[in-house]
């Protein structure tokens, strides 16, 4: 076989079969495909599309360029939760150990912050002593042993994915929704899950900004997930203003903790509830949605799903002590950003707002730049919201002068009002599932 | 500017700046731009195509990586020709010394045999001691001598060009009009000439076989030539059966030694004729078309162009004697080929009678291949010509057995009979030209 033809094949819009698939991603990964030769395939791959056998080819040869968790290396049903990405989106910090609390194993393999959006990894990470890179036993044992774990993509797994992230991220090839399917999957089946929960966010603070390309995203996560045998669900929610009040690390972790002690805000609450039945479902502990609603908020009200994050804590090296006092880790330096107008909140600009977050240090512009922990801001208004002038819409928790100007300047900018009083968006657009086999 | 922007633009079907394409191809001719962005924007371009005005500036920039022949270097009317290629296309071989004799001034930059075309000079170099890589001094010096060169790219000319060629050849990403325009235009173009002929093959043994593709490429080369202020002639011409009867490379020149003594065949003859008119016509040296071809036919007569091809010959290094006694350069082995059936030549697949003269080592399959000079082939049964059973369709000139082998079945499969007269296909099948600037 040669590079050269497969390339000509899928440039001209054909179906590349299954070798042709397995024969680049090996070649790819052994070096034996040069960058230069892989870039102008990616391209093509965005330009002329995969179909799903395709794009289930190419998961599953990705998927097998490294190690894989064998289901019987994890007995019971085992379930993970994606969600593409947003501003405030702290849902797997509760999720994972709720789940875990009732009897899901939860084998969960994360990401950082990108862009705007705010990521899993880096949000743990402000828990002092925190470790999100445990090698694959390490990970393995930990969920064995309390239910939960949640790392990072490691050498070990998934490699190729690794790569091809690389070399998109410099080539324009990024947005691309067989890439990002195979992308996605290949990680989250490489840890040997049963099942997964698909959170596709839609709106202003989401990668896919509209309803149809994240249907579309989401109907191709489904349609490979089905393909490889996987039971899966997605949910489109939607991202038009950032999810619960905080944003950032360290006090997007403090509100994860007022709702694992029964609290929190109603969206946020809301959404981790409604995931949190449905990997309850694919897990096959419950078929009834109240009973199952039931018992996630028994867990969050009566301390167990408290105690399970205690133990994932506890387990990946954090230090239970810093636990009780949150606060402390939140830079002392506030600024309230005031409306200079007055109105109902009619839309919020929640990319600007997840930029918020980045230019006081919080997010990272490249990978490997680093984050400050500290800072980050609470959103004091939400869509429909009434505002009078000079009434709080964000409280900002700083570090520098210069990042707080343009900061503020983001946050005012993001913000939109209206004489009228307009109807709220749903959280949750639509579910897709396929539940057998 | 940032390289990703660019590429984003491109991928997603926007039309670039000057500005931007004279980034891409400044950064890629100076080493800043990688390879593996650079080819991923070549594939965007494929799919995306590039408008006129995209293709003019690519032209232009192309033309500036490197030196550029002024129009005072050359006093005189300059015009060249261009073939986008076929099989037995030896025209450049006659039709640069015959517009010079005529006082065109003939600064001739062309190429190599690649794939099943054969190239001008690799046929040249067939001569004993012909030299095709001049320097840019000595090739204007012959021109202003003599009137006529023909020489290869070279690194001085046009060298962003032999970059992005040689990544287009291991991307798949040659067969795209905006950037075949560009890499012809833009060598052409530096040479200095003030106008171009150009020879758009279409038909079985062209690049572009279909007549719109090759309809759509001569649209492309008239439409940027005129944006430079350059202007041009375009036949669209056919390439459904070898031109002429001689295929290879000493084979061909002995051919085109004929034509130069008045003789020759006639499909070869009258197309040097039209294209000669054409150049004489941008040159500003004849009004009228009959008026034109006496004039040609009489260069071709009475010797005055077969002068000028031993001055050339003679200018660029190459022995006079040897042309005396040509044939001695052709392989003694030789085989007729004969027909196994009866009937009409209905069609030939000349991209196949391509292939046959390769494996006889006359052409090359990749870049630097080394050719055989003295293999080759004539054809001895053209479109529309009875043929009976053992009645011969090819005299092979070859060195190998295994070689004569592959290339007879190939020359066999290439005929298809028929039991009717099938009508003659046209020679041309149309002209556009601008010839303003």
């Amino acid at each position: 076989m040669l590079f050269l033809d497969v390339l000509r094949k899928k440039r001209e819009g054909h179906h590349l079969s299954p070798q042709e698939i397995a024969f680049i991603v090996k070649g790819y990964s052994y070096g034996e495909i040069p960058d230069y030769q892989m870039s102008a395939l990616l391209m093509a791959i965005c330009l002329r599309g995969m179909d799903d056998e395709e794009t289930a080819s190419l998961t599953e040869e990705m998927l097998r360029s490294g190690e894989v968790i064998r289901p019987e290396e994890i007995p019971g049903p085992k379930v993970d939760k994606h969600s593409t990405g947003g501003v405030g989106d702290k849902v797997s910090l509760v999720l994972s150990p709720l789940a875990a609390s009732l009897g899901v194993k939860v084998p969960m393999v994360s990401g950082r912050s990108l862009g705007h959006t705010g990521g899993t990894l880096d949000k743990l990470e402000s828990i002092p002593g925190f470790r999100t890179q445990l090698s694959l036993m390490e990970f393995k044992q930990n969920v064995n042993r309390i239910g939960v774990s949640i790392i990072g993509a490691t050498k070990e797994l998934v490699p190729a994915d690794g790569k091809l992230y690389a070399l998109r991220d410099v080539t324009s090839t990024v947005e691309c929704i067989p890439l990002i399917t195979a992308s996605i999957l290949s990680k989250k089946f490489a840890a040997g899950i049963d099942g997964l929960v698909l959170d596709v966010k839609t709106g202003s603070g989401a990668f896919m900004k509209g309803l149809e390309e994240a249907r579309s995203l989401a109907r191709s996560l489904m349609q490979t997930a089905q393909r490889m045998g996987k039971p899966a669900i997605a949910l489109v929610t939607g991202m038009d203003q950032p999810l619960g009040r905080m944003v950032g690390n360290a006090t997007e972790v403090q509100e994860a903790m007022e709702i694992l002690h029964g609290g929190g805000p109603p969206d946020v609450v809301e959404l981790t509830l409604e995931l949190g039945y449905q990997m309850l479902r694919l897990a096959g502990l419950c078929q009834d949605r109240q009973e199952a609603r039931r018992q996630l908020r028994s867990a969050l009200e009566d301390g167990s799903a408290w105690r399970k994050f205690r133990e994932l804590v506890e387990c990946q090296g954090g230090r239970l002590r810093c636990l009780e006092d949150f606060h402390g880790l939140i830079s002392k330096r506030v600024h309230v950003v005031t409306s200079q107008t007055h109105g109902y909140v009619n839309a919020i600009d929640t990319h600007k707002m997840g930029q918020a977050a980045v230019v006081l240090g919080a997010g990272r512009r490249r990978l490997g730049d680093k984050i400050d922990p500290s800072v980050g801001y609470e959103v004091l208004a939400k869509l429909g919201d009434r505002v009078e002038k000079a009434q709080p819409l964000a409280r900002v928790f700083y570090r520098g002068e210069a990042d707080l100007k343009e900061a503020r300047n983001l946050l005012l900018d993001a913000y939109n009002f209206s004489p009228e009083r307009p109807s709220p968006p749903p959280l949750v657009y639509e579910t897709l599932e396929h539940t057998s086999k």
